[in-house]
């Protein structure tokens, strides 16, 4: 029996920020998925691929339709978006009507994984997991939780993701 | 619909240890559980209760028989252990052929927490995914992966967890 | 013989910066100084003392007045001024002309000491040291070095301190 | 007028230990000096030497023989050695005898650099300010103090050194 091979769509949010010490601000440079599944010893087969590296506020609906035709086009079934938390559920959303056959899960962070004192690495696992053995959907990864799509939210007050009691119309 | 419960039973391993800067040995103070899941902002109902506080090469059939009475006494079906990585397979054979309508998931690191290049929040983020979406059974969640408590060893040299071809007889 | 006492001024500066989840952006709460005292064990008999908590771009004639008359009244002759790195040298300017009985460093970090790769920690401690060796005047410590106030810049371009072979005037 | 040129010797301690984590034991690789002066982007002109990799409480009259001969031979005047702080007041006294025309800092830390918490970072800072601004001689500079060397001695219990009264002989 082989290792179940997992795609993680890296496309950048507060995960992957960086703080640029010459002017004070956040910015993007490269991914930290592979360090950080190095120091969680990670011996999954996964392969990161690097899609965007944008504030979720900036996605649009042109984004969300490059990362669906993407997971749609993975040869993998299992598949990991890392993601800013600010509209972590819309892309969810997007992915979710349309992408029916595989386990999604998107996941993030609420600080950036270089400053020491983020949830990153927690997410991440969880979201590895979660990935391996949730049925086919999608999914967000927060909290320790997983959520389905058409049922999460993210609580602007507390920064934390609940559940919805509504279901979104699942059209 | 409530929020699945899960136990957390705290039994030592690098997981928690500690440096003694006053004789530069490590020893165990107090579990880090707590912090962790702050750290990584866990909003699961969990409860945590340390049961010893342990170098796992230093664990007997006795302790192994207290994690066991401890786990199918517990109100929750759902049950993650913190363990060391040295005799954890032990440990998830022991449970393993007794405890087998609960979902446990035995967990550990190879770093402790305190080192700050641990894999420990890592570990435990996938441990609390897998203890939520796993049917009923004993796994050690190390590397990402989880085993299935007679289908796994610790290879000595690497460090990483692996797959037996052979199953531990299960009697 | 007593240990030399030390007056620390927190005046902000990316030294004592944090990250708001809730929003990403950066912000000031209390000072990092007695945890990073703390952490390097130090057994200086200091007092700390936070006079303001600004981004040091901000930092106006004004404020500077506050400064200089806050270590000009201090009991203390020797004080560290904690100090945004951006003006830096304009506040040694400011306190390099009036103040010159003590014995005053100005030190700072590129990267706030709450995101883990920070500088701060270096820093602070050989402030405290040019504090309690160097001879009374006004100087930045940064980089491992000292620089006398009417002497030093930072180059933008590298975000580090270096030494001016002309002086400014000493009026 | 240039930069002043400081060597760094590296002699091990507690500074420099890392942890094993196949077998859960410390020991020592390379020194982590580099690093930490490019974490704390000094800009000074040093150049270091690793003479031995050892705890302190291995030290030998043979090694401090090395040691001083080391430094009495270094071209630079201002010198570092970065050792275990178990028998630090000894190597300083073995130094202080011979060493009268340089500056030598001896420093080190209560916990290993790599283990995040470390005093190390402070204490390098502060050494290297104090090897650039004290009068030939040689010192111990630790929890943010210098001391002389032969007046100075660890306390075991609380792990901090301290002024003694008396001096040692200074034969």
């Amino acid at each position: 029996m082989s290792k179940t091979a997992i795609r993680i769509v890296v496309t950048g949010g507060t995960f992957d920020k960086e703080y640029n010490e010459l002017n004070g601000t956040l910015f993007f440079k490269d991914t930290h998925v592979p360090e950080m599944l190095a120091l969680g010893r990670s011996r999954l087969k996964v392969s990161v691929r690097t899609l965007m590296m944008i504030d979720s506020l900036e996605m649009t609906d042109r984004h969300r339709r490059t990362i669906l035709k993407h997971c749609l086009n993975s040869r993998e079934s299992r598949i990991i978006v890392t993601h800013g938390t600010d509209t972590m559920e819309q892309t969810a959303e997007a992915l979710g009507k349309a992408a029916r056959q595989k386990t999604i899960v998107l996941t993030g962070a609420m600080i950036p994984y270089k400053f020491g004192s983020s949830d990153g690495l927690f997410n991440l696992g969880s979201a590895l997991a979660f990935a391996q053995s949730l049925s086919p959907g999608v999914y967000i990864a927060m909290n320790g939780r997983y959520f389905h799509w058409n049922r999460v939210r993210k609580n602007r007050k507390t920064g934390e993701f609940e559940e919805t009691n509504l279901e979104r119309a699942d059209r």
